[in-house]
């Protein structure tokens, strides 16, 4: 789609305002987002594997376990509400239950989500002072979608949101839409950011849970920007059936949908990548040849998180040994004299000896936004990927004065 | 010892010289460094897990698995004789060959290790040219030990050489000194840095073997730099016995020459992380607490790592909820409402709530240059603890152009 915005699926609105948890440096600053479906959904989601989980993110697992459908989805930016006690989970409810009450439905309806700074109390009371216009101004319309994505965000630089229409066997079309907030404390171990999808299609829930961990396996849980995972961070869906057409299981349409959904899902991880904290360049890290799944997954994840590997490709320094020497300490089993490597298509390393370049050529290569490290092991016929960025001075500065 | 050089115990020679592997910026710049004992040396070593590991070091290992005693040990920095194929091998060979020729030995009594860029041929000509100059120079007196420190330094910024006379039960004295070289590439697993220890002792290979991994267990292999383990890296410890004093098993005296020599190796490993690349700031990782042994490592390892707690602290942020998340996705088992946290003995967490702090107070503690970061878990009675640096702006601009 030309545009996108989480709102093109049928039956959802949105909306994103400012409730003073940010410093407003201009007027695109937004931090409480909305999104409400028009009937109850189903929702699927998957979460954070850090044993210490934000008291928001608590509430909807909860939530969610115990079955049920929803109507609401309130996201604040700038305050995790983790590490802060009994308390969180009371703030959490009570801005649920304000949410329920302008919207006319249970407070069980309304999932809940924080992202920003740990330990810090929920400003409540602002919050629930900006939750009237945050209700009045739910719209189907693009600009509140965008406001919405906006209220997400911490310190991702660019709005992240895809959609797709999927044409089904019967030849009319669902909407799946998305949108994610990433940048920093970003590692997979099941989701590590957050992000929510919509779809008009119908389906239940455990249909859509299936189809929500296909989907991020190998898109969300293989971004990693600095192996730190968030105790605060889940990927949702979901499907109100407003289109009216089901997806089961099994059928050519299930397949169909699923695949249009992984694209998203591929797209989103992508571009949370690239805009991770201070990045300026996109790593694509590969290995084919591997001996078993494990050992492909642990090989790329070895070198995506390398941190001498990303500050060298930040300094546009052709010192492949790193990829090497991390590929060598990631546990994965492999014979050191066959491992070949490429980089954007330039051969580098093979059996296992680095080869002369020409550095010219070397340079083109290391100057281009998006870079290709392909690792061949030459071992089986396992292989895997996994996104990440490169590791700049900015980086440091973000992380360095976070909370100011 | 006031002042502390390799070559304080009885029977041992050093030298470094400078043979155009580095740029040379001044006059105290070195490459190639030699320590050489007058006598056959029983020598014990701990080496990389890397699966990748360097020519110069397998070489070593090799001949140290062999048995025998050795008499030299000729080190490089700048290119790490690595990824160079069976090249690498054979260029070891030529220079332990050229410095046993020298030294009227036997090349298999002449180990070699080597520091630096992967992938990049020994200038084996340059290094051989040098020899002779390097065994001319060879000295037991201070100038000349110091010269072998600053030969194996990469990005180092200060030389780290330690020593300790240790008063055995009969009141005769054996002497121990030790140099490393740390930095940059600097994760436990095993050995990952180049480290030397001398000794005027007595002992057998299995004894000194036991001694070595004894007091690398809790110094050498808890301290991390980046995460990144070398291919390069080893401990060993050359006991020429020319003190005439003999250390065995299950006396006093092996309990006396062990504790001096772990310490040492503490101190080495504390020097190490000081002097990280780029680091401003000392990071003792602590834990207590833990339900078992793996879960204080797991969790000591998990926040030493983290790029957000590293730049959190060179940022003087106090942004704590960065260390809980650590030790949240650490793999540790724990009741995240039972932790607490301490920095440099100030509550900032406790029963997993993040405490109200005295920022002007708090402010104090980040300014220390040697922080320490203690986390209670209140699940058992194991603990155990890591070193490590903050990550900064200069972390980046090393690694960012390291080759040139």
């Amino acid at each position: 789609m030309e545009t996108s915005y989480i709102t093109q699926p049928k039956g959802f609105k949105a909306c994103g305002v400012y409730a003073g948890l940010k410093a407003k440096a201009d007027t695109e600053v937004y931090d409480v987002a909305l999104i409400e479906s028009d009937t109850p959904a189903t929702v699927a989601g998957v979460y954070t594997s850090n044993l210490v989980k934000g008291h928001s993110l608590v509430r909807s697992i909860d939530l969610i376990n115990r079955g049920g459908t929803f109507r609401a989805f309130v996201i604040n930016s700038k305050v995790a509400n983790s590490c802060v006690g009994k308390a969180g989970i009371e703030d959490a409810n009570e801005i649920a239950e304000c949410v329920a009450e302008r919207l006319g439905v249970s407070p069980a309806e309304v999932l809940t989500a924080s992202t920003g700074t740990i330990g810090v109390r929920l400003p409540v009371d602002k919050i629930k002072a900006a939750i009237p216009a945050l209700t009045e101004g739910l719209s189907s319309g693009e600009e509140a979608a965008h406001r919405c994505e906006r209220a997400i965000m911490t310190t991702d630089t660019v709005p992240k949101e895809v959609s797709a229409e999927v044409m089904l066997s019967s030849g009319e079309t669902v909407t799946i839409a998305g949108i994610a907030k990433g940048s920093g404390m970003i590692h997979p171990n099941l989701a590590t950011m957050i992000s929510v999808f919509t779809t008009d299609a119908k389906t239940d829930k455990d249909v859509l849970r299936k189809m929500l961990k296909s989907a991020v396996s190998h898109t969300f849980n293989r971004v990693t920007v600095d192996g730190d995972t968030s105790v605060c961070d889940m990927v949702t869906i979901w499907a109100n059936g407003a289109s009216d057409c089901a997806i089961t299981e099994g059928t050519e349409d299930y397949d169909l949908f699923l695949e249009a959904f992984t694209q998203l899902a591929y797209d989103l991880s992508r571009l949370i990548a690239k805009d991770g904290e201070g990045a300026t360049k996109l790593l694509e890290v590969k290995v084919a040849g591997a001996a078993s799944e494990a050992d492909a997954k642990l090989i790329v994840s070895a070198i995506a998180k390398s941190p001498l590997v990303k500050t060298g490709f930040f300094g546009e320094d052709a010192n492949f040994g790193r990829v090497i020497t991390a590929a060598g300490y990631s546990g994965a089993s492999f014979a050191p004299d066959k491992i070949d490597l490429f980089i954007s298509g330039m051969p580098v390393c093979k059996d296992g000896i680095l080869l002369a370049f020409d550095e010219d050529e070397a340079m083109k290569i290391l100057q281009q936004d998006e870079i290709e490290i392909s690792v061949v092991l030459h071992e089986g016929n396992f292989s895997d990927r996994m996104f990440t960025c490169d590791f700049s001075y900015d980086y440091v500065k973000i992380n360095g004065s976070y909370r100011t």
